[in-house]
């Protein structure tokens, strides 16, 4: 895992903290979103294995420090400083609330506790790893709502932001509630459920559709799923029926999926399939999936690409890493940021989760006996102190939290009021407080 | 690279192609887009040397393998077809589009031969790869348009789907014709220049905001940028003209930009430091950068982060991989699809570009003098023929050819009509022979 896959000024800054004499000072920094993306009413917390991955591993290779002294910035730095980073090994802790776990603007999902320099590298990684798998699970989880029980499969690595990104979207899904995923590699390192039968290439090089159709059969045998919609989707249909069991369905990739479903389910009926399902593929998203829903098409399964892996509707989640305090030779002093649209709230923090609503309040506080603290600790010194819960199960949490959530925040459009976040007292207490100094300081 | 790293019904088509004996048979595939993503009048073609590394590397692994039998569609197939998949190499021939080249709807970025599993199975992966860089060439050339001679630099690795995207669109918005990126793997990896010198957390770090930009400016010198809007922006901005020279400038990354960008220049001309630089940050795009100039806001340089590394109004370049010929025991059979909405053109095609317009031919058509065809060699019999471009000559490509492109089809929206693209004589005459044989055979 390369550090230098980070943005520069995170490196510049290291290069300073070492100049500044800042290296043991220690950081704590906090990983949020400051809103919810536009219509949604919460967000489902994903990619922390892949976190823990990368500080676990993060390392400057030799060629790594080659680079950077290529870089005027760099040119002129101590050979000393170049050790540091040969050395570097990340020793701090981390606080995470487990994948699965909805949250709301402002909780954190992590934190991460560390000397400066150590914090401040990762900020970069870490966005963009949370960030992405936190949109695309609860994207996922909205497709999986408005599908209403019906299956949804997540098929869209071919246009997912990168190769790499859509074996990341499809674990993503698969916790947001997906049945599985078309992507092999997302199977095999994540354990996951994987989905697919053949194409249109698959139908076309073969010379006519019935001969496609046989041998798909022969090949998958209950499995089988003809895409049906290449030349005509009825004739395609007819086609598939009369080849009898065994066989697991259709699938309908283009035309007007409501009454193409409609005609199809009656030709597997007349041929006496009515176990045979039909999937709907094409474009869709989860507005698309409750219209047909609400049309009352009899489509069984649900395969969605495009907009699902791309969150297309709203491709950023917006999450930030801020500085929220500092400790300097055995002192503390809590940060903000006040500027107009971004000011942020100091010290570090801990999410209490009630029944019907969240606290957000000071790490320090203790709990009251009916809620739950979700910021957990994941790594101490650098070391991982608990296991990651699978893939599997963090689905089953997101599951049961989604489960137990008030219909209404699980609507497709924004709900308001939004879920209560009520700040702590000594939270409260704490911002009022560093302001004042701030405006006696005039910083 | 693994194998695995595709949708699944590649593989099980592999596997139906190798049971039904069909691994003679050649196969060519056409990488395209049906239609121009909203507003876009042209795309940049980007990302061929990820493709070309992917083919020329591709592996099945004994993990691979292993992996595989544990499904249940693959349960059942000989050993003989696992040994394939373990001897699997690309042989086939590819021919593409250079780096940085302007295409229309309907117009291949690529063109893959090969026998029929060699060119079905990569066809995911080379949607995602050149897919996404193409998404985001084109969406930073809006960038640098709209800026209209003011740099544009990429810094959105933290808000790009996973951070291996963040790379891929750092390179990505270099050809597009950004100055660098704030990616530093990229820069390493690719030779693209990277930018970056402080966050706000640098600022926080320090007792004094002061104190925190002269650390800045004994660090970076010439090159150090005050980021001024952590605390009160005009303040910061003061306080960085009270150090003086050496410095590049100032950040605003928050607030009224053009009446910020104005008082800030105000403060920086009356501390006589006339040619300090103004670079605006925070939640830029194309269309806030055109309202800024048009404002007259004294910005020197633009940088962009979530917008353009997730290419936001636009996040899904809709490319697809089509088959549109089989070579059959030496006779050749042209493919189509002729569903409603998504119907293809049969055949390996070229692109000849002309002055004023395009023709879409055969891919045996002789080109005219005055016209460039598109589609050059790559990869023959598996092999690189042509070392590829590097991305700083790919940019320099897409420079020239956007400088020759006719000025409304930069425009930041869609214009009417589209850029001609004609079919040739031969081309038309295939697609209605085709067709006809199609109904004739009632495939």
């Amino acid at each position: 895992m390369s550090a230098l896959l980070t943005d520069l000024y995170q490196l510049t800054m290291a290069a300073g903290y070492w100049l500044a004499g800042k290296t043991a000072e220690r950081a704590t920094f906090e990983l949020f979103v400051r809103r919810l993306p536009e219509n949604r009413n919460f967000i489902l917390a994903a990619g922390l294995p892949q976190a823990v991955d990368y500080l676990l591993n993060l390392r400057f290779s030799e060629e790594d420090v080659r680079y950077l002294r290529t870089l005027e910035q760099f040119a002129r730095l101590p050979e000393a400083f170049f050790d540091t980073l040969r050395a570097f090994r990340f020793t701090g802790d981390v606080f995470a609330v487990p994948e699965g776990t909805p949250l709301f603007a402002g909780e954190p999902l992590l934190t991460l506790r560390a000397p400066l320099m150590e914090a401040q590298l990762p900020e970069t990684y870490l966005l963009a790893t949370l960030g992405f798998q936190t949109l695309i699970a609860t994207k996922a989880a909205r497709m999986v709502e408005a599908a209403g029980g019906r299956g949804v499969v997540e098929f869209g690595t071919r246009r997912a932001h990168s190769p790499g990104a859509g074996v990341l979207a499809g674990r993503a899904a698969y916790i947001g509630g997906c049945l599985g995923t078309s992507n092999t590699l997302a199977g095999k390192d994540f354990g996951i459920p994987v989905f697919g039968t053949a194409a249109h290439s698959w139908v076309m090089s073969f010379p006519t559709e019935l001969e496609a159709f046989r041998r798909l059969q022969e090949l998958l045998g209950p499995a089988t799923t003809y895409l049906i919609d290449s030349y005509d989707t009825l004739e395609g249909a007819r086609r598939a029926a009369s080849l009898g069991k065994p066989l697991w369905g259709v699938r309908l990739d283009s035309g007007n999926l409501v009454e193409l479903a409609r005609e199809v389910r009656a030709i597997l009926d007349a041929a006496g399939l009515p176990d045979a399902k039909i999937m709907a593929t094409g474009d869709l998203n989860e507005y698309k999936i409750l219209e047909l829903a609400a049309g009352g098409a009899p489509i069984d399964a649900y395969g969605v690409g495009t907009d699902l892996a791309t969150s297309s509707d709203a491709p950023r989640l917006g999450a930030v890493y801020k500085l929220v305090e500092m400790e300097v030779a055995g002192e503390r002093r809590y940060t903000a940021k006040y500027s107009e649209e971004k000011a942020t709230i100091p010290g570090a923090k801990q999410v209490f989760r009630y029944a019907h609503h969240d606290v957000l309040g000071r790490a320090g506080e203790c709990p009251a006996p009916d809620c739950e603290a979700l910021l957990k600790p994941l790594i101490l010194g650098g070391k991982l102190v608990q296991p990651l819960p699978s893939a599997t199960e963090a689905r089953a949490r997101a599951r049961a939290a989604l489960d137990r959530m008030p219909k209404k925040l699980k609507s497709l459009f924004e709900c308001d009021p939004a879920y209560p976040v009520e700040l702590s007292d000594e939270l409260q207490h704490l911002m009022e407080e560093v302001r004042q100094q701030a405006r006696v300081n005039g910083t």
